[in-house]
């Protein structure tokens, strides 16, 4: 098979994101979020919000691509709901096979390219992968806080859980997590989230 | 209104793409595609096409970018059918008055250049916006091949238009544009695209 036909195949498979469903309601929450719109909404993030990245000098390209790439492993490993403990047991498993054959499709260089910035977004090392990660977190509670807190109250999330899951906000961007907790603030005031008292220390 | 308010009205206020219906299937043929889907899309074809641009050198950043924003005026233009005459007299004007509206939401440098990406995706003149646009009509035919013609077939779409509306993508992509010719070809032999004549010069 020549070059461009092979690289045509793994544009038809990924077809498949647009199928993945996750918890999130669209803003006006007329319906679920799939993981396609998803990637494209943080890619779109990227272009706006790069300037508060914790490093001003995040390379804004591979940001952008890592986003667009980000949960392409989910066409096999189905989405994991950030609050799901269960399901975190095996994510990482899961979504390691998932990109040795996604990835595994496509001329060997480029599999080498892209597998090295999906790598790298899991990572979460660089200040690209910290910041992609940081929009990834943030985007969920801007959907929760626009549909008064739609997913939230249909899995019991207080607002404890949320400072703690997205805390790490702040590796990539202190700017977003200030104004993502003044949303979650906001959230409690208005009762789209219960407050929740912090877990003891070890518990 | 500070920066970071300002730019995620923007985030917000483009969430409406993903309401944004195309007349493309979802290649199982399942339901139509969205905008916010196809846009996520082109960005991925993006990162594993580029070498087939016909300038070799063509910058992948300015063609994501101009991807991911491309079809965010049809947030308030809607999606204007490609083959649909009456729709495309007053395209340029609703989507101009789109673009003056939705840019400017964004501090006006952000605004500056992000109207600048998509002026210059319209425009079709540098190698980038030509790549872009090529992709942006190369993945219809793969959706219309692996649906079996669905759309074609829903608006009485012959070859000979096909070939006429596409060939444009040559200009972008010599390689693409022989690509699909020959989709096309396979999809008049398998009977999803009725040939129909070419017309003669100046009809």
């Amino acid at each position: 098979m020549d070059r461009l036909a092979q690289q045509i195949q793994f544009v038809v498979e990924i077809d498949k994101l647009k199928q993945v469903v996750r918890r999130a309601r669209l803003m006006d929450n007329s319906r679920y979020e799939n993981d396609a719109e998803h990637s494209w909404h943080q890619a779109a993030m990227a272009m706006v919000l790069a300037e508060h990245a914790n490093d001003a000098q995040v390379d804004r390209f591979r940001v952008m691509r890592m986003l667009v790439i980000h949960d392409l492993v989910e066409i096999d490993a189905g989405d994991t709901f950030a609050y799901d403990v269960t399901g975190h047991l095996d994510k990482a498993e899961r979504e390691r096979k998932a990109a040795d054959r996604l990835f595994g499709m496509l001329p060997s260089d480029q599999a080498q390219e892209l597998r090295g910035l999906w790598d790298e977004f899991e990572e979460r090392v660089t200040p690209e992968a910290r910041f992609a990660a940081a929009l990834d977190r943030f985007q969920p509670l801007l959907h929760n806080y626009h549909t008064q807190g739609h997913t939230w109250k249909k899995f019991g999330i207080t607002a404890e859980m949320v400072l703690s899951r997205n805390a790490s906000i702040a590796e990539g961007s202190e700017a977003l997590w200030a104004y993502a907790q003044r949303l979650i603030e906001e959230s409690v005031e208005k009762g789209y989230l219960p407050e929740g008292k912090p877990a003891a220390a070890g518990n």
